[in-house]
């Protein structure tokens, strides 16, 4: 049984380990009722297809088999003690299930349950408080509520059937539900996998500072990734995104940056969401990497965890299309990176090994003459690797452009060599697997996608994010030297 | 017969007529070689499929069967005057071919062969000279060297064999056949048609300005896109683009706007590139609609061509999900559009309909209570077209959100009502689908986005993207009254 916490926790937070560890789960607010059988999907099967390895209770008054699990009427009835309570129940039957989970001795209970300071109503906004002050009494702590909780595929948690099984490098703080859905499946798409990930709601207690300052001794997470709304605590907001930046990459999204966003978060969590300038001068202060979209987050973490990240923005793009080696560029230059001039002593090689008609021999290359010639791949790669000023390679291919429709039975092939000698470089490479109008190219790509995972290649699936992403993950690493983790080792 | 071209022109440019609309094609430099047999998937295949109803030739030196076709061992042996040639013989014998297409009377020479100008060898350029020379002594007509084509679905013309049958309002100029590819598939995965699409190359005869002017006066053409890499006549350009935009709407794509970028289009189609804010500057002159990727391409194009174009930006956003809505409100508003509060008068109906808890009754609407209510969602639709001071209201969706995994067998009938409202609607109304991180999320998408083409919904597939598209045609709209075509006349 791995789901054993230390009491004294591995960071001073035991009532933190107890609810990433718990050795034993109460779920209450479950029915049998079909129309809300859905919300057995987020709080009973994945726990069971995740292999958590505690005792998992379902509490019903009225008894009864519920998701396939004998129910309890209460949760008195649950033989022995209950590390962590899950509640689906109505608001208003909150107080009286927090004061059973108190007189049980539960650590922390997650709600579900929405319906608190979010809806603006004063007396919901009591009720949220009524719930603090009966935690308080007994040093329970509570997430939420109006959240989705705790997904850490080491306990197996989750509460969503489709996240990975498999743990990882990444730690996720969220103040909404949905976006942290939307995160995992973002970043997990892209070969990268969570430690844990906390959907942490309205934040009445357990806040975003709890959850960074775990995250930040927590050994398990090497880079923090968080969405946050708002904060009621901007002075130790600081101290907290300090202590993480100080040990490792945090990767922050701002919710509600504009006027009618900061409605919106005052609607969706209760979150006070601040002036955004305030904002951006306090994640810049403490060294955070600010992004503006989910896309953005998924893109900085591949160019900072799956791939080496370059010294500078010297960069060769290499790939099949005149047409998208133009605005491939463009992309590229655009976002800071820098494209050279192919120098004599590299040139003059790249054109004996590519014909000039349909071959564009500068930088970019077009080495669609290249396409299935293994041999020819590898010759270029080793040329480049010799060009003294070079950073960095980005390999890339526009799915949507050739004239024949995307398939994946002949483009597979046809990019395979290219992403060998991408694998093989010794200069740090990226892939950028792009221009996706429709299912045919969608699926064609995703089987390339599939191999790059399998490979270890880091991907990307636009060419501005991924000029973007690796050029912020190069400004990160000047001037943070040594704090990206992973494959840093592996720098030429 | 469809084929017949006006001797005299529809726009006083017969060459160009027979161009789109050839009685007789015949192909050069096709072969039944396997590694080539892909060329003839371009330029017969699609062809047969769209049922071009001309003579369609093969010419090749030893004759037998290519493709399906017999092959005329020279352009001499075809019966009959030929209109249009298409060339992918090698680039040192297309002298030899032009001067037997001078002396059969060809109207038109499409060269898809590569390896002149583009090259920057000084040879290659003569080459491309000399087939100017031959071209002028006989009144032929040029395009490319170094490109795809035509597709015209009208006359059964195309290059690649998934562009849509059906015609429509878009005619595209395209100076890289890679990127007409991705335009015409991009485009036409978002429910809109083309008139017309020429793949242009190294205009060496027929170029930007030709095409530009044909387009402007051609009746089947409602809107006009680019993508331009150079010029070699800026103020013929000047002249065209202002003849274009006088009259329809026109966007443009500009390739090589980078220092890169542009020694990109050099070694592409042998385009000067030119400086970009001379670019901006003629583009902004003219009244041209600038993009700067073709996902901003396919978002105006949806924006002004598949949804009546707002009066102003007051938006309303209404989706399923807390987090999402928060995320959607910071697109719209940093794209421009203005998320306005909600007034007493509407909010106080808004609030009779949807539950508080798990609610959000402002601006923007989590409407998430009335998931799979087709009476709530008619209802919600008819409170906010009451709202007077309301220009747009945008409908969304976030696949990736919600903590099932995405599938369309729930989530198609989940967004139904949402969607028959949005068709309801009397205010303009857009919707986004967005939020893919998947193949869960794109195959459940795929299957709404085909909903909202099958019934004339504009529909998006990044908030970002689409509120700024919207953004960009209400400023085109109020700066160009009544040059929208098509839906304009519907405006409330």
């Amino acid at each position: 049984m791995t789901a054993v916490p230390n009491e004294h926790g591995r960071c001073g937070s035991p009532s933190l380990e107890y609810m990433f560890h718990p050795r034993v789960i109460a779920v209450a607010g479950l029915t049998s009722d079909p129309d809300k059988a859905w919300l057995n999907e987020c709080y009973i099967t994945p726990m069971l297809e995740m292999g958590y390895k505690g005792q998992l209770y379902i509490i019903n008054p009225k008894g009864g088999q519920i998701g396939g699990l004998p129910a309890y009427r209460s949760l008195q009835d649950i033989p022995g003690p209950v590390d962590y309570v899950i509640s689906c129940i109505p608001a208003q039957h909150t107080p009286h299930l927090l004061e059973q989970c108190a007189g049980k001795g539960v650590r922390v209970v997650q709600f579900y349950t929405a319906g608190f300071a979010e809806t603006g109503e004063v007396e919901d906004m009591k009720l949220q408080e009524r719930l603090l002050e009966i935690a308080g009494r007994s040093g329970m702590r509570l997430l939420g509520p109006n959240c989705m909780g705790i997904y850490c595929p080491e306990s197996g948690l989750g509460f969503s059937r489709d996240f990975p099984k498999e743990t990882g490098p990444i730690g996720l703080l969220c103040q909404s539900g949905g976006n942290s859905g939307y995160i995992v499946r973002s970043v997990a798409a892209r070969g990268l996998r969570f430690s844990k990930a906390v959907s942490y709601g309205n934040a009445c207690d357990i806040n975003e500072c709890d959850l960074l300052e775990y995250m930040a001794d927590d050994a398990e997470t090497k880079a923090v990734v968080a969405y946050i709304e708002g904060t009621t605590d901007g002075r130790r907001l600081l101290d907290s995104l300090a202590g993480a930046t100080s040990t490792k990459p945090v990767v922050v999204l701002k919710g509600g940056c504009t006027e009618g966003g900061g409605r919106a978060t005052a609607s969706h969590t209760a979150a006070l969401a601040g002036v955004d300038p305030i904002w951006d001068g306090l994640l810049k202060q403490v060294g955070a990497v600010r992004v503006y979209s989910v896309e953005e987050m998924a893109d900085v973490l591949v160019a900072m965890l799956r791939m080496r990240v370059p010294r500078g923005t010297n960069t060769c793009v290499v790939g099949m299309g005149g047409g998208a080696n133009v605005l491939a560029t463009d992309d590229c230059e655009q976002a800071g990176l820098r494209l050279l001039r192919m120098p004599p002593y590299i040139g003059d090689r790249v054109a004996r090994l590519i014909p000039r008609a349909g071959g564009m021999l500068r930088n970019p290359i077009d080495a669609f003459p290249l396409a299935m010639s293994p041999d020819g791949w590898r010759d270029l790669v080793a040329i480049l690797d010799d060009w003294r000023e070079l950073d960095l390679i980005i390999f890339h291919y526009a799915f949507g452009g050739p004239p024949l429709p995307a398939c994946h039975e002949t483009i597979t092939p046809a990019l395979e060599p290219m992403l060998s000698a991408a694998k093989m470089c010794r200069l740090p490479a990226a892939v950028v697997l792009h221009s996706i109008p429709n299912n045919d190219s969608w699926q064609a790509s995703l089987k390339v996608q599939q191999i790059c995972i399998e490979t270890g290649l880091p991907f990307f699936i636009s060419m501005g994010g991924a000029a973007l992403a690796i050029r912020r993950a190069i400004e990160f690493k000047s001037a943070n030297p040594g704090k990206i983790p992973g494959l840093e080792s592996q720098d030429h």
